[in-house]
Formats: C-alpha cells, structure tokens, sequence
C-alpha cells in the first residue's frame, strides 16, 4: 500500500515524463486511475500553452471534481472552452456549494446553463446561488437529512439503513419540526452508542446553527473554535436551508491564506504558470499607483531642492528616515489587521489599542532615533546633521505607528480591505512624512 | 433558541460590562455557562494587566479547553503562573496533540509536568511529544478505534454499543492486522447502511495514511484535496500510530493564516495585548536588521555624492527608481512563495518559472522605463535624465522580477523560510541595484 504523499509525488512524476514524451493516450489511462484533486494540482502547474491540451485528457466523468480542486484563475480558462452541455455533466457530480463557486467564474453564462438542468436540479442550485460566495448560505450543501424528535433511534437507524448511501460528512443528523424549523442536532455516535428504543429528543443537542448571511470568515472562526465538522445553515424564521461542512471551511482557509500575501504585493488572484502578457497587466495597475506614491514623496524632496544642493549628505540620509517609518508601521498594521480579523478590536479596546501603539512608537522612536543620529555623526561628524536626522526618525516612527492603527480602522469602516492597499497608504505616508521632517528640520536648523 | 454567532457576540458583550463594573463573581458565573472558545476569545483580547487577574476566574474544569484555543502568545504567560498540578489537571481534558503544543509552550517544565502524571498517560503524550509541532506526528491524537477485517458488522456494532462515547471527529474506524500494521479504513456510515452478516474485508476501504514524519503543511493540502474528516497516521514499517483529525488542520491552517502578514512585518507571534515594553522589543529586531539594509543603500549613495551635489534632480528622482524595483519584485516573490506552499514548483518547471519572470520584468520593464523617463522630461526638461532614469528603471525592474524568483529558491534549498526573510532581502537588492544603477549611469552620461 501507498502512502498519500508519496502517491502524489509518484503520480506528479510520471505524468511529468509521460507530458515530456508525448505519450497522450497513457497519460489519460493515469489520469482515470487517480484522484481529480492530484490531476487538479498537476494541471495548476502547467504553463498554459499546454495546459488546455493535458485538460482535454481528462475523463469527463472527473472533469467536475478537477474543476472544483483547480484555482479560481485558472477554471475560469478552463470553463470558457467548454461547451454548456459539458458544463452541466461536469457539474452534476458537485454539491450545490461547489457548482455554485463554478458558475460564479462564468457569470454570463449562468443563467444559460441553469436553463439546460432540469426543474429540481436548478431550483436546488438556485437556492445556494442567491448567497454570495463569501457568506454562510454560498457554502452551504443542501445534504442534510433531518429527522423529527418524537421518533426513536431505532425507526432512525432503519431511515439510514434504507438510504442507499450517506453524503460524506455526515457526522449529525438535523432535528426540526413538522415546518421545518430547525430544533437542534443528532449525533451519528450517539446513536450508535445508545439503545434502539431511546426517542431522539433525549439525544437531540440545542444549538449548532447559523445564519445564512453570516460572514463566511465568522463561520470558519466558529468552525475552528467548537472543532466542527458541520453546521446548519438556517434563514431568518430558523428553517433549516442546508449544512456547511468542514471541508468547505479548510478550503476556505486555505485559499485565504494562499491569498493573503499576494494581496499584499497587489497580485490577487494571479495564476502564476499564466503567459508573461497576462501576468505583466496584473501587476501594472499595482506598479502604477506605486509610481504616483513615489512621485508624491519624489515632489517632497523636490520641494527641498535647495537644502539639498547646500548639504549633499542629506540626500545620502533622508532614504533611512523613510524606511526606518515604513517597517514600524508596516508592523503596526499587520498586528492591527491580525485583530481585526480574529474579532479582537471592539469599541473597548480601540483606543487602548492606539495609546498602546503611540507608546511603542515613543519608545523605539527614541531607541533609533539616538541610534541613527550616532551613525549620521559617525559619518559626517556634524552634530546638527545628527540631531536633525535623530529628530526626523523619531516623528516618523510616532507618526508610522499610529497611523498603523487609524489607517486600517478607517478602511474598516469604509469596507474597503485594508489587507489590500493598507500597506500602500501607510508607505505613503511614512515616505512624505519622513522626507518632510528630515529635510524641513534641515532647513530650519542647519541652513 | 441562540444563534452560534449572536451568542458569540453577547458573550462578549456581557463580559465587557461586568468587566467594567468589577462584578467578578457574576463574570465566574458567565464564563461555567459559556463555551471555553468564548472565554479563550474574551481573555485574548484583554489587556495584560486585567488578563491575569480575569484568568483567575475561569472554572478549573475549563481552564485546559480555554488555554488550547489561546493564542501561543498569550498562553505561555498564563501557564507561567500556573502550579505544577494545576497544569496537569488542566491538560487532563484535552487530546494528546493539544495537551503537547501547551507543553511546547514551557518547554523549561515539561519533564516535571510529565513525572507529576501517571505512567499511562506519561507514556502516551510522550509517543506524540516525539515529533515536532510542524509534522503529522505532532498534530495526531491516540483516539483511534481499530477493528480486524474478519470480523462482521453486527459485531463492530456491539463493540462501538459498548464503549460509553465515541471520540469526537470519529467518522471512521481504522483497520490492523494483529501486529498493529495499518490496512485500511471502515466509514462509520457504511457500517449504518449496510446488514449486519457483511464482513469489515468487504467494506474496507484502502489507502488512508500518512506518514508521522510529513510536514504539517503538506498534510493540510492532502485534507484539502481530499476532504477528509480524519486520517490515520503510521510510522516507518506501517504501524498504526494514531489519527489527525480535520479541527487539527482547521486550527493549523487558521493559525498559520494569522501568522503569514506577521511574518512578512517581523512580527512574528506578537499577542496584540502585550505590554508596550514587550512589543517594542519584539519589533526592534526587525527595524534593526532594516536600519543595516538601509545604510547599504545610503552607502551606494555616498559613493555617488559627487554626483548629486552636481545635479540635485538625480536626490529627487532616485527614490522612484528604487521604488518601483521594490514593488516589482515583490510581486514575483509572493507569486513563488505561493507556488511553493503549494508544491507547484518542480525541476521540471522551474527555469520555465524564471525565463516566464524575466519576461515579465522585461515588459513591465520598458513599459514603466517610458512612463518615468516621460514624467521625468516632465520635471526637469532634460533628455538625458530622462533617458538615464529610464535606463535605470529597466534594468532594476528586470533585476527585481528575476531576483524574485532566485532568491526563494536559494532560501528553500538552505531551509531558510522565504516568507519571514525574503522580502527583506529582495528590497536590499533592488534598493542598491536601484540606486547604483541610476546614478552610476548619471555620472557615465550627464556628469
């Protein structure tokens, strides 16, 4: 028998040497005989003039489950070249969730291919459809299989035993009410460990929902702190609408994450084996508005021109004060963007947060500003230089770490995602902050 | 009937008011009836000096669940101030995974704890404690329920009737021979769905392991792919040593998350609620190690001075230059730290990745060359400035996107994480690159 890992880097190798060769029709024999998410993550790492063609090797019955294990860049590619018909058979071995996330890489051909499904199939679809992919009801499956309260585990293990098969996940049973009404939950274990005439409402749980309109963030928050495998997903009047499960939730997570560093460089989303055209206009509009934040802090100095031209050294110092700024900053903001996602910050706290942040920025103020100022005196041996640059680093780093605190609360209330641009506004800032105070100071004290 | 986020939200509320209002008693009161994620969340997001004391008032019964679902950065200090035996009942609630990570965190008094517990449930947490936090190994807990092929259903029924409860997160059983070596899995539902005279041998299911020693990382990506609930894991010779199970890799996932902008800030496993003393300490080390990176940029500079104090524009306009390299390549950076994470990155595709960069960096290159050379036209109507700072920026923007591809993989090959030090070292290389080129080229052309 094989490990899983090393079965994933076996498969992974010979798919490579059966690409190298040519030899198509055995790669399509390898492909049927392993699982969609290994041929998923073969396929992400494609370049793309021969991805499309690996593509067309894969079984239609799997082509569903590569889709749905395959980066949202590149499925959207991958579905463009499919027919509607091919789309809906792919489809049809998804839960709801999953098509969902499908058809939202092709929003302008979702109406056409809902049209081409039969009545149930879309209206099941539709449900999960009308949330969007980043709350609650858009991860949810309609799987459940709910039972009433006043029957025994007995009559339940013989409604299971009948059901051919048990969706995966299925930790718990939901209990509701002849309305559907969701009451509370029934674990498959305690079933197993307790006597065939004990009714469910003995065994029945309270608790275990959420609201379909809860942020999806908040649902793996709740799933990582109750240890969850699944969850009912319920409306406004308590009717049970689905279930999210756990894997939906480590999906979730791990695409944040993947996501939460090129964000931060403004190339969300990326498809890094893209062709070069296509990944030079991702990262254009990042390098853009990183041009017009140099030419602001490019226009500081030109203010300045004349200091300068009087004093060389302080051109050599002035990128210090800046970078000294933009890393306590950046540091700040990360601390507060990390709160800000756990829930940590509240009314409470805010302002703790900020004199705590403020005091942080005195003391390594004063801490790199003496240290600075030595180094400056060291290399140019005037003491006003010195005392200058000193200054200038120590306003910055104040002003950098309190900025790290208003600045992405003041995105937060605006609902922009201070993860994404955060990091820019704040460099901003520091850079004009820091060659404004170094290079003003100059020109008061020294010139 | 509550939902689980609203709760959450009350939870917190309440506490906060009590908080306020000194009402400790009733705040002990609050917290027997509340989940210990709830109290664990509250007690996070407190400031240090009211943390202790609010510690205190955490039921005992709860206090191990509280201290698994506190951030490592806190827990180490509350478990400071903690007996010898009250660690040890504390701990007694938790699975064997959780009950090491606490250890980890006091790594100075895990040998007393260990003697202080019976030889039983020594000898167990040492069988985990034996591996690394980031392994397999290290995440498993010993709750596994195995059971022989050649046995039926309605026996493996009697046997789980038996047992009071069954672990949590138990969606499988796990087949071994009689030496204890691993032969397979047994899905609870297919012991629902199928008669009693069916033998375990036919509803086996193969596969299903993992190897103690696999980095936690990859193990997460195998319960991605494959959705799983639990996992077994085994040792070299294919014993069944005991499972991970899906909350394990919840946390895991969540945490590291959490941790990547820190990292990439220097600010690794800050608690946000820390003394300002603590975390200015904390962030002086990375704003150290920036000042030495900067001073080799304001060296560069200084060997150029000649230069600037001829023609002050080349102080104003050197910073873009710089800039733009800086962003660049840290564009590419994160795209191939991602790439790695994900095990995208082969032999096979590797050169293909760092000639698709070059690409990159050539058009991005010219591109931006032209837009600065024109702003620079803009400003100072000089056509060899303007032809210097294009040819400046070119040759940093190529430098930068391939430089952010080597410099990751020369990291991972000395097992260096390129997430913490990565960026650091590409801003060095396109801030000296930056600034030598640009005004290198201006002391050979206009000067």
């Amino acid at each position: 028998m094989q490990n899983t890992e090393n079965h994933h880097q076996l498969f992974l190798h010979q798919s490579q040497q059966l690409i190298e060769v040519h030899s198509f029709e055995r790669l399509a024999e390898l492909f049927s005989e392993n699982h969609p998410a290994d041929i998923a993550s073969l396929i992400s790492s494609l370049p793309q003039n021969i991805r499309e063609q690996i593509w067309q090797l894969v079984p239609e019955e799997m082509s569903g489950e590569v889709l749905n294990e395959i980066d949202d860049s590149i499925r959207s590619s991958l579905l463009g070249e499919m027919e509607t018909a091919q789309v809906i058979s792919a489809l049809s071995s998804l839960d709801e969730d999953e098509q969902a996330d499908l058809l939202q890489d092709i929003p302008e051909r979702t109406e056409e291919i809902l049209q081409g499904m039969d009545f149930d199939r879309r209206q099941r679809l539709e449900a999960v459809l009308y949330y969007p992919e980043d709350v609650a009801g858009g991860l949810m499956d309609l799987d459940t299989i709910a039972v009433r309260a006043d029957v025994s585990v007995g009559v339940v293990l013989r409604y299971l035993h009948k059901l051919s098969s048990i969706p995966e996940s299925t930790n718990k049973l939901f209990v509701t009410d002849r309305k559907g009404v969701y009451r509370g939950q029934l674990f498959i274990t305690s079933l197993l460990t307790h006597d065939h005439d004990t009714m469910v409402e003995a065994l029945l749980q309270n608790g275990g929902s959420i609201s379909a309109n809860t942020p999806a963030q908040e649902a793996a928050e709740i799933f990582a702190k109750l240890d969850l495998i699944s969850l009912a997903v319920v409306d406004d009047k308590n009717i049970l609408l689905g279930r999210i499960t756990v894997d939906d939730i480590v999906d979730f997570l791990r695409d944040s994450n993947q996501n939460s560093m090129l964000k931060l460089a403004g190339t969300t989303n990326e498809d890094a084996f893209s062709s070069v055209l296509k990944s030079s206009q991702y990262r254009a509009l990042w390098l853009g508005i990183n041009l017009i934040t140099a030419l602001l802090a490019s226009w500081v100095i030109l203010e300045f021109q004349e200091a300068i031209d009087k004093l060389v050294a302080l051109a050599v110092l002035m990128p210090i004060v800046a970078s000294m700024g933009g890393i306590a900053g950046s540091q700040t903001l990360s601390v507060i963007i990390r709160s800000l996602a756990l829930g940590q910050l509240r009314k409470g706290n805010k302002v703790w947060m900020l004199r705590k942040e403020i005091g942080i920025g005195l003391l390594n103020g004063i801490l790199w500003a003496i240290m600075v100022s030595s180094i400056a005196f060291w290399w140019f041996s005037s003491s006003l230089l010195s005392i200058t640059i000193g200054v200038a680093v120590f306003i910055n780093l104040v002003v950098a770490t309190s900025s790290g605190v208003i600045v992405p609360l003041i995105m937060q209330r605006l609902d922009i995602d201070p993860a994404i641009s955060g990091g820019v506004i704040l460099t901003t800032i520091t850079d004009v902050v820091g060659f404004f105070s170094f290079l003003g100071l100059a020109s008061l004290l020294i010139l």
